[in-house]
């Protein structure tokens, strides 16, 4: 595993120092974007950084009390430093967040090592940080990194693909073990509690996003955070949910209808979603343009009237984040590659009556490899439970 | 309460205006970091920004599909504005943050409303942000606000207090339902997810901060993220929790032994940890100087043998966010005030044995009034379970 970290690193540098670089070469990058950081050198460490030196040394930089988790890999040849408190020095409230970080004291050891151009995440780093940065490093020119390590993120390896084909399994169990429990009578927000034991009895890190239910009238508005609200006969009951496994984390959403009879609007309702979502996981494709699988999606959705109903995309990346690039939008001018896991979640929201989501995470594979490859495997058929 | 969101708006115009602000008075202000945005809103809205013009109107700015949270107070005259996804945009991969960005467009506003000076937020916008909003207001000067509402929230209203309160009640309850269970055989990350599970039965938002639960050789360790190590008979059992309630978070830290005789070792370090613990406790008061009470914890730890043992500092503000100002450490500057809520946080870590952690969250008061007001009321015994 360390080789791969030791390889992307390289390949950033090259990136970096070539002349068609975002900002103009750079001989030096500092990565401070936390799952940048991880995907560069496998470790979480939440206030640290990466500093790829120009005499070709690299090292994670962090800050006093925040070394990384995981330990040391001896086949990587990444030099680690934790900043020592310094005695006598100011209060971290005088100089913000400047005080003990380890931003700075990386763009001090670029300083030091005679860089030339240090190429720094301008969409992460804060203007104080900046400045900060500037001042220890005058001789160094500050370049914008811009997002060469996300578009380096979005196509994965076939380790990366295990960890989401994992967290995949962990949140379809979580998921298929609640559908046998009792859900009449119980609050959206226990349910989400209760979800997110399971995820972690499963074996997942944690939750790779916030686990939604909504019942009856909430149901299908995207991103509905859990309400005291309890599960009644007739409710559609909308869930999303996802395990992070080894940094690396998926997503799901399953519309279910509590009862014995589903009514005709929902069965509908249920359909069109269905077809909707269908059709934008059937246009998944490499050289398929992102922009095209929301069309796919929002062309049904709208013959069936519910054309305003999808929001802004149909879907996006994952990986280390949820909501990584690609964008599945209207206005996205990418196209898709293989090896590149997206999710794909339309969903419909009446007001006042509620909806149905259907969310799924998929690799986009080449035909010849059989189509995308579906990771969230609970069945999709409209369930009475 | 809008009334309150009111006053403060105006107290924060009137420090902006002055010609003492940080970096010279600005006639418009653009808050961005979201508790500060609630601070002085009542509005929990995670992507949007408030504008203070220099036409005297407030406006509350959020990007597409993120409103805030909380309904309108006809009292207040805040006005709010979501932005709509704009036709025909290029993607949000070419643009970055900025495409749909609520501080860019109350940037825009600004330069519309003729404003001379704008303050924003350099220790939270990043240099990405900052030169969008500077592409739209060319005509604004942008200054930096500084830390001026973070200063402005140290010293907490009564009703700020009162949430504070009932968030450490709901943090009690919880605890105390947890020591009467059974917790032998336990691992640590279920024991935190029970303790979350609790914490939200009992009224919490949610979580004020990680769960911690560190058992036997973890015990003692700051910041320990639970494993699935099983609580043991003879273990120190060390566990952190808090609740937020109304935006409002609490904390606190209790050490327990397993089993029914603790070792002399274990009840040596308990009493020192207490000892340091209380003498934090015990000087604080208005006009108290915050490394003062870091002195107190540390010299007492020190006599022990302990004295590396305590980190960086000994405690810290709660409020809207766990970890505000002010700062109990030896670096610190500033002084107490009465209203003011603060956790009381040593621990000594023994690698390979485990240790001791104590947090308490009290509000600072005058000696006259009867002193500290602690708020974490679980009793500090040492309690064999």
């Amino acid at each position: 595993m360390s080789e791969v970290h030791v390889s992307r690193r390289a390949r950033l540098r090259d990136r970096c120092a070539a002349s068609t670089a975002h900002d103009g070469p750079a001989d030096a990058v500092l990565i401070s974007r936390p799952a940048n950081v991880r995907y560069l050198t496998g470790r979480a460490a939440p206030g640290s950084v990466l500093l790829l030196g120009p005499d070709g040394a690299d090292t994670l930089v962090s800050a006093p009390g925040e070394g990384p988790a995981n330990g040391a890999h001896p086949a990587d040849d990444l030099r680690e430093l934790t900043l020592e408190v310094p005695s006598g020095a100011e209060s971290a409230e005088a100089h913000g967040a400047a005080g003990y970080d380890a931003a700075v004291a990386a763009a001090g050891i670029a300083e030091r090592s005679g860089a030339g151009a240090l190429a720094v995440e301008e969409h992460h780093l804060t203007v104080a940080r900046h400045r900060a940065l500037a001042a220890v490093a005058p001789s160094v020119r500050l370049a914008d990194l811009g997002l060469a390590v996300e578009q380096q993120r979005v196509i994965k390896d076939e380790e990366e693909i295990s960890a989401l084909r994992v967290a995949a399994e962990i949140t379809d169990q979580a998921l298929g073990e609640l559908l046998e429990s009792i859900l009449v009578g119980r609050t959206e927000r226990h349910l989400a509690l209760e979800l997110e034991r399971r995820l972690i009895d499963h074996g997942a890190e944690g939750a790779a996003l916030p686990t939604s239910v909504a019942a009856g009238p909430n149901s299908g508005l995207p991103g509905h955070r859990p309400t005291d609200r309890r599960v009644e006969e007739g409710d559609f009951l909308a869930v999303r949910l996802g395990a992070r496994y080894r940094g690396y984390g998926c997503q799901i959403g399953r519309t279910f209808v509590i009862g014995t009879a589903p009514e005709t609007w929902q069965i509908e309702l249920y359909d069109t979603v269905f077809a909707a979502q269908r059709a934008a996981r059937e246009s998944l494709g490499p050289g398929t343009e992102c922009r095209e699988v929301d069309r796919a999606a929002r062309q049904v959705l709208a013959a069936a009237g519910h054309g305003a109903a999808l929001g802004e995309s149909t879907g996006h990346g994952v990986g280390l984040e949820i909501g990584e690039d690609p964008r599945l939008s209207p206005e996205a001018v990418g196209k898709l590659d293989a090896c590149v896991p997206v999710t794909v979640q339309p969903g419909v929201h009446l007001p006042g009556r509620g909806g149905v989501r259907i969310d799924d995470t998929l690799v986009v594979r080449p035909q010849a490899d059989g189509g995308p490859e579906l990771l969230t495997i609970t069945t999709k058929e409209l369930l009475a439970l």
